[in-house]
């Protein structure tokens, strides 16, 4: 039953579907793409009212991108990340091994022209993109055994997937493709040695810690994780101009209240992780400088061969080094300081 | 001339006026107040309309709030720490010496119960507050000679303000209070020995590099300056729900957006800067400790003397500890590796 009309607005009335990447349980995320539609019946009396499904119900989480460029639904909300075994370039719209945190990301996004490039990116499978929630540095994962030395990683059975899992695989690590709900038991069996979710506040609701003491951290492979909706480019252009200024301003909301929400709930999620034994550690230098090594190597062959990774890898690497040479002045300074006296 | 109507909204005509703390030559911040009108017209088809007034045509800006609380204008766009000289309590809606930083800070407004703290105080004048844009860490401002040791501060006029030149006072400096537009020439003249402003953006339109070499940072005063929009509390009450739905959202777009083009302004300008043969300089480890002491004593005091402050500032500062632990643990490593291989 539709809520009553109290409101002011007299558009037309416009149903639209998204597509969710993620389980209801992934409250977080989860949320963000209920807070958008929310807001859009906020904003016009109930009027634009998108409705939210769940991983699975429409279609499978790693097909909401497929099913936006289809048309099967008008919108999505995903991690295009997910989508690099179409074209790498994808990875971009989410985050880069080593790649810019939260904040440089948004700025690259909103003002460097990052979303610009990828829609012209996008244009190829009929959607426009708008970032919608970004859960800063992700965690290192859950594994079974320490590990100090690259040589440690040769053989390891490690759940991650994209760019991170094609940077471990070059260190020795055999990646897996594992749903979320399989990773529990598989590390339990020692299946798996190792995998990586998200941070605390999620990793904590599914008990890895119970199966799997070393928590590593930072999960150098997604240093920020910008969450997208995916918008069919002709559904786009049939909405009224107010629709589309409100969705817009509706994902902007979502994506700086995403990154508020996770920071407000991962902090009492280490403590409870803490509290019940987990073995908190940083990766070692040689692990990082490894890693990063890989990374470089696996972005240099891909822009040979791939024009349109390229394109954006050239703007995205530009970018993030005059946010560090400008980061490294005030911000970093600021918060290595604070750390210092906490 | 009002702008023909092209969309759906058939809400009620509300016309209000916005007076800004700020000149219009702030491009970056005086445009967060004409982002959230632009964008509240585009929502309401034009008829949520707020005419946005730079600093002294309404009033000065230093009595935006008192515009607000008098109802003089329904609302501004302001920075609550200008109005520390009330209560010191004003300062926690902007920033506080030593305090968070700009992700921090959204996650105890949004989701931490800052926002709802400060609006319990800010009912004693009248209106209601929203988070309306951050800059991030700010610079520690320009100094005609070197400053090494904390007897290099002993009377050192300095242009500043607020809790920051309450706890540089500690330290011998002399805070001035000057408006921007005699900055430059009182730096010139020797009537100041230093000023701090903003950051890189702002600074460098406004010269000072020609008149002190010396570019401090970080500005530990203001590890993020969160500026507010406050709206008069029974202004707000009259407003249709999707209006005040469509402020509320427009509001936290401008908060990520103004932060995001900043980060995107700010390297640039430390560029340009540099080529101009400023000397940029890290306030030494006496200085930054003997600061952060001094600040803590200043904190106390007030906490003894006034329950307001000590309200807020127990919920601030237990806030504070607990992000930075998790900050430790992803998101610093993060920064901290990808500033070594930048």
């Amino acid at each position: 039953m539709a809520a009553p009309r109290t409101g002011p607005s007299a558009g037309p009335s416009v149903k639209w579907r998204l597509t969710s990447s993620f389980p209801k349980s992934l409250d977080t995320i989860y949320g963000g793409a209920e807070q958008l539609a929310d807001r859009l019946r906020e904003l016009t009396g109930g009027k634009f009212d998108i409705r939210v499904f769940p991983a699975g119900e429409i279609v499978p989480g790693l097909q909401a991108m497929d099913a936006v460029q289809q048309a099967t639904v008008e919108c999505c909300h995903t991690a295009s990340f997910y989508y690099v075994g179409k074209d790498r370039t994808f990875a971009f719209g989410t985050t880069l091994p080593f790649g810019m945190n939260a904040r440089q990301t948004n700025a690259w996004m909103y003002y460097g022209g990052g979303q610009q490039l990828l829609d012209e990116f996008y244009a190829g499978y009929n959607f426009i993109s708008f970032p919608g929630g970004n859960s800063g540095t992700q965690m290192g994962g859950w594994w079974r055994k320490e590990v100090n030395t690259v040589a440690d990683l040769k053989g390891i059975k490690m759940r991650i997937g994209g760019l991170g899992g094609a940077v471990l695989s070059e260190l020795g690590v055999v990646p897996q493709q594992i749903a979320a709900g399989d990773i529990y038991p598989s590390l339990e069996k020692g299946t798996i040695d190792a995998a990586e979710w998200i941070g605390p506040y999620d990793d904590e609701k599914l008990g890895f810690y119970k199966v799997a003491k070393n928590y590593y951290g930072p999960g150098w492979w997604e240093p920020s994780t910008c969450l997208q909706f995916f918008v069919n480019k002709k559904e786009w252009d049939k909405l009224p101009k107010e629709y589309q200024a409100a969705f817009k301003v509706a994902a902007a909301e979502a994506n700086v209240t995403m990154t508020a929400e996770y920071d407000h709930k991962n902090p009492t999620a280490l403590g409870k992780l803490l509290q019940n034994g987990v073995k908190l550690k940083p990766f070692s230098k040689e692990i990082m400088d490894a890693s990063y090594t890989a990374a470089q190597k696996i972005f240099a062959d891909e822009s040979a061969k791939n024009p349109a990774f390229k394109k954006v890898y050239d703007s995205y690497t530009k970018y993030a080094k005059t946010q560090r040479a400008w980061f490294a002045v005030a911000e970093m300074p600021m918060d290595v300081f604070n750390q210092a006296h906490r």
